[in-house]
């Protein structure tokens, strides 16, 4: 285990029936709000009318930023930084899914950043001092609940990259597992599959020793493994929109990645699909993580020994050698994805028909995601190539 | 899952030779410091003159609480107020054990409390605002560093009691494995059977759905089930030490207990044995575990499936009933306690020869730690004696 430094101070109000603790929460961070949010979907929840009226009725005020997007654009990060320096105001109420949060987070820190934001994005050590952000978070998936982390995409140059910064962590987060009962089937798969990704990326590595961290990401993926079905078939099954919610909080707040060394694989790939073609997340990493899996079977085997505890831990298997294992857990794996999650596993079955940019992506996703060091495996660009070609067709069974 | 608040905002340094972060990490709480420690283990070490060293090169000045005993005495923690109040200190160094930081807090609380100090322990109500805490802990067993909860005895009143407020969270904890490496075989094992038992305490518990928790747990008692048996054979394994000193830690920061109701029942039990014979607390709770762990399953049969999850979960079983699982898996704990982690395993071999205060204790564990009521199996005074009896005697294999 290697040395870490863990500081999550996020005041995590977990369960049903208690945003009436939002004033109380919001109160010391002042009274002048930023209440961020996506589409339409909190107006016909309901939620936005009872957000808004506890903020009334406490004596807050607020100014709106919405249209927050899915792989949150740069643009809504100027329009928040704008509308908070031009109404000088105290905090940010972030109120939606990981989108939200994380253009908030920006938004935060592009405050009291002189220059334009991106240049945040661009380069994590211009982080600084940051505006507080309090969220009502009405998807589990991306952790950013919980966690210094935001990824944001500049349609303009088909970037979408990460940045952090200590003073980016929510001081509160309201964690209502009903929030997402009405989280469709897709989304609800898709951020299954996000929560799995972020905990294989800290997983598949080759730090020694880490069984405190990898014994929790074993606990957390069979969680998943075990409610991410039910939730799809009944959607506002608690227990299994709760564990849902609290497994993806804990994928990623420090607890599994913290420890050990050494870069993620599937993320960068996946941010080049969704940067070129606007892709659900999840749903690019549910697609490309079995292919990455196999890619590391095939070239490397000291793979075979971490595959092969994932397959004995998480899926409790055990007849074979290590190699068997591993390929039995990677076939176990593609097929939760698409058999118990309904999702499409392959390139062409969510809109990327033509080979074209598999080139240019792969290029960029060595460059931005730096996968070429200091990973489970490293990747060349013809390797990251491989690994995208692979997923324009169904996995073979082996 | 039950509906919880999560608010840990520990900074946790974790690893070796960081000790140089101290100035940093202490300084925004002020330059006056109670510095509370226990025997002349950390003169021994050295660590004791780097501390010093530390302070007074950065300075700091800084007045000495020292000779905190094991099972903290409440008479440490009224001088402790006093030594705070008479020379105006602004925070405390806690180095040591868990007793050293357990002191720590009832001193920071109960210099903003006026009147005896042992009012915060019989009333954790009383406890509000404290005095900022550091520590720098030595001993891996329990978890005090991350959490809100304190326990002073009282040899007056042969009370053990336990108090809590969320303002005795310490700031910082700095965690190193290498300074465990002195710790004795026999509270190495002590420390790794209180982690587990704070583990059992909150895993065999009745709410339903808990399933993030409960895999944490168990991915929590793997790891010290591992490891322990390594750190006492070899006690300078840095991993054996890292592993056990984290997993520690992560046993009672609230994420395996939140999310569910119900108290703990060994643990009651136990403090009356320290608080009339001073026992060392672990070797205490490894005796009465197993004991406790098969009148359970004798009493109510419908323990059997959480012990069988145990069995299988955490002990690999696969091969019965979910009784006989149950069974086996008491065993296994009785056997690891008693084999692997060379605990005498009854009361007389602990000193503890004569039953004359058994009904007394029993009577006393009932009333100040509630455990005919809200238990995973509610005990009356009887069944306490019952468990306490058997104790006495090594533990038949079934």
């Amino acid at each position: 285990m290697e040395n870490f430094r863990l500081h999550i101070p996020t005041d995590i109000r977990f369960g049903k029936d208690r945003l009436e603790e939002l004033p109380e929460v919001l109160s010391p961070y002042g009274k002048r709000i930023l209440l961020a949010y996506g589409g339409g979907s909190i107006k016909k929840s309901g939620l936005y009318d009872k957000v808004v009226a506890l903020l009334k009725d406490n004596g807050f005020s607020f100014v709106e930023l919405s249209g927050i997007a899915p792989n949150p654009k740069i643009d809504s990060v100027r329009q928040g930084v704008r509308l908070i320096r031009e109404n000088q105001l105290d905090a940010i109420l972030a109120v939606g899914g990981g989108s939200v949060v994380d253009a908030s987070k920006v938004i935060a820190a592009g405050v009291y950043y002189d220059g334009d934001v991106w240049d945040l994005v661009l380069d994590r050590s211009k982080v600084g001092r940051a505006v507080p952000i309090v969220d009502i978070l009405t998807l589990a998936a991306t952790g950013t609940e919980m966690n210094r982390n935001a990824v944001i995409s500049n349609p303009e140059t088909n970037e979408k990259l990460g940045t952090s910064g200590w003073e980016l962590i929510p001081k509160a987060s309201f964690l209502d597992p009903t929030l997402t009962y009405t989280v469709s089937k897709w989304q609800t798969a898709a951020g299954a599959a996000d929560m799995m990704s972020h905990l294989f990326e800290q997983y598949f590595n080759r730090t020694e020793a880490v069984d405190v961290q990898d014994s929790i990401a074993e606990g957390l993926l069979k969680t998943i493994i075990k409610y991410a079905p039910i939730a799809i078939r009944e959607p506002e099954n608690y227990d299994a929109r709760a564990n849902l919610f609290w497994s993806s909080t804990l994928a990623l707040n420090g607890l599994v990645g913290q420890g050990r060394s050494g870069g993620w694989s599937c993320h960068p790939i996946e941010h080049e699909l969704s940067a070129y073609y606007d892709i659900t997340h999840g749903i690019g990493l549910a697609i490309l993580t079995p292919r990455w899996m196999t890619f590391c079977l095939d070239k490397d085997s000291t793979t075979h020994a971490k595959f092969a505890a994932y397959a004995r831990n998480v899926w409790g298997l055990n007849q074979g050698t290590d190699e068997e294992l591993a390929r039995q857990a990677v076939q176990k794996t593609y097929d939760f994805f698409k058999e118990q999650l309904e999702i499409p596993m392959t390139l062409p079955e969510v809109g990327i028909e033509n080979q074209d940019l598999v080139s240019e992506m792969s290029e960029q996703a060595v460059k931005h995601g730096g996968l070429s060091n200091d990973r489970f495996v490293n990747l060349t660009v013809d390797d990251v190539k491989e690994i995208i070609k692979a997923s324009y067709n169904p996995m073979e069974t082996f």
